[in-house]
């Protein structure tokens, strides 16, 4: 198999909260896999992890791109501690396995989630996160929003309405006015239209049961995040434990025991895991696994760019199990990535539609890269 | 990626214990993928199986390897009941994705622990299971046959002295000899060498324990199914609670269900899995995942012939947290396997030394298969 010959890092900046950081390998005989690092907290830190550290293990010991999974287990069991955050190195690493895992079936000429053993299906459902294209935090900007999602066909909605709350701080008013969008975007939704409310992690063990019982008046599929297992597994089990809410959880958890533990604490009633940020293809495999081992509802978060999108409309096809799948929709998007693809994201009528061409199925244009984009490579 | 054409089963009898069957995948451009599906109760409804279950579903929809996975699926959701027993099944569909997978990484031109994102590691740890090899069931048999896998570089050696013995009949006689036969074996063998004990399954809630604790004498690494998880769980677990010996168990295990039943139960120290039986690759690494969270032993289960071996070790290579391989020491597997690879098998001095070559890295002599086996092909 032809070897690497370069990494190249692109931060992307397409807009208000579409700074996309896409990594690109690049092997001897011109084969190209697409990676994505986004919202690792700094696509800056990530893109240093990326040159800094990845780039110099695999210049000691130069192969073919299966050799990038060896750089980054190495990395893993002794993590440059201090230099950069463990969510940054994450989602760096995850995204030189993904651009792995693309350029090897591109290879084959296979779409990725049939190199996954994946069904042969045509689509898969999404549904539609607004969150990244509303212009202000009123409530009726969140019912547009949501009547948008309803022209453009989706037919389940999430927002995150609690913009502002912080944990321990009792922010009684900027709980109220979270709970007016949630109630103003639920009456402007079909009946039939599933609303997911994410906290992103900003109440405490006294907020997160009010605002759950809160929100039980609202028909919602699943209150996401009202506090991070992973920063407290008995506050989020006591909020599970107040409400009859299902609740998700799980998106920034790394590694098969982080989620074996919050599978066995009986917290929540969703799995969320993301493939940019979970440690790549294989850790969601994994992590797809252990929780059809348990028989749980599986949910790809995935509110970044088009490349771990489209890694995610893959894996929840390979992934027996997957119950759902983010798409970040705006306006703002459909036109960034119109232009970053060079053709529309295959979303349609709330669903993902898998291309038949080999790996993920996209490629990005040079020219919109170079126009939106700044590209870092390094040689190996 | 071109179209499959054929696939062939070859029922090998290769003399004693060694009638295994091997499956072959060949694509309109000649390449080739291999897969094993012996030990599954009967070659021949094994082959039955894949000739008149699976190619029709593969005929009603040609296409890729990876759409194999596709027919396996749709068999597993809709199994043939009452047909074919579910090992049988299950042990057919084994083979199929293996050598599916094989195709794959042979047209990567990557050898299989590779393509699955493993460490790049010249050669995997086995321990010798010794009992294909005896010409009889002698105490001292069992210590010439020790002394031959010393003799071969073998640090490990597994056992299986309880021939005859049957759950609910008391069989004291045939269990003292079993002990005796431990005890032959124990004492011809270094302190440093590890010994492992398997029961097939041939013990119950009254003598599992109490040949578990006769055997707590001898040292061992592990007792092996002295009653199988899926046969009654309690058994399993009440012999583990009487005994300070690790048990090891769930070689015949299906679905991660399964495995996480027998993890929650407690009742063992190594889980066993075979990717023979298990449904495969993608399964040993979905059992691989979950094992890997409970922070357990996994071994891999690999009493068969040279395909499923070498499957066995691309796949300990990949996964984290393999502790232990298995491999069927003989000096008429030496011989028979010479035969058919063309080549020495690649193991020595207690481990199985990986190959460079692309997807698992063998291949079948041609001219050996027309003496030892008989094939059967179906056009698809």
């Amino acid at each position: 198999m032809p070897n690497l010959i370069a990494i190249e890092t692109i931060e992307a900046n397409c807009g208000p909260r579409q700074q996309w950081l896409f990594v690109r390998l690049e092997a001897e005989d011109g084969a190209v896999g697409l990676g994505e690092a986004s919202d690792s907290g700094s696509p800056a830190a990530a893109s240093a992890a990326i040159h800094e550290l990845f780039v110099p293990r695999l210049l000691s010991r130069p192969g073919e791109p299966s050799r990038v999974a060896e750089a980054l287990r190495f990395l893993g069991s002794a993590p440059p501690a201090g230099k950069v955050s463990g969510l940054t190195l994450m989602t760096a690493a995850s995204a030189l396995e993904m651009a792995a895992w693309d350029l090897m079936a591109c290879r084959l000429g296979l779409p990725l989630a049939a190199l996954l053993g994946g069904p042969i299906v045509d689509a898969v459902p999404v549904y539609a996160n607004i969150n990244r294209g509303l212009p202000d935090m009123e409530a009726c900007t969140f019912a547009t929003a949501g009547a948008m999602a309803m022209e453009a066909g989706f037919t389940a909605v999430k927002c995150a309405p609690f913009a502002g709350v912080r944990p321990l701080h009792a922010d009684n008013e900027l709980i109220e006015a979270g709970l007016r969008r949630v109630a103003a975007l639920r009456e402007s939704l079909p009946s039939n239209v599933a609303l997911m409310v994410d906290a992103h992690g900003r109440l405490d063990r006294v907020t997160g049961p009010r605002v759950a019982r809160a929100l039980e008046a609202w028909d919602l599929a699943w209150l996401e995040e009202p506090s991070r297992f992973e920063d407290d597994p008995g506050t989020l089990t006591a909020t599970a434990a107040a409400t009859r809410l299902p609740l998700a959880a799980g998106e920034l958890l790394g590694g098969v025991a982080a989620y074996l533990a919050m599978l066995q604490s009986g917290s929540v009633s969703v799995v969320m895991t993301d493939v940019s940020h979970n440690g790549g293809v294989a850790a969601t495999l994994a992590v797809g696994a252990l929780v059809r081992a348990f028989a749980m509802p599986l949910s790809l978060h995935s509110p970044s760019g088009p490349v771990a999108t489209a890694f995610s409309a893959h894996l929840a096809a390979a992934l027996a199990g997957v119950s759902s799948m983010e798409y970040a929709f705006s306006a703002q998007r459909v036109k960034s990535v119109t232009a970053l693809l060079g053709a529309p994201e295959p979303v349609a009528e709330g669903k993902y539609c898998l291309s038949k061409r080999p790996g993920i199925g996209i490629k990005l244009v040079e020219q919109e890269l170079q126009r939106v984009g700044h590209v870092r490579r390094s040689a190996i």
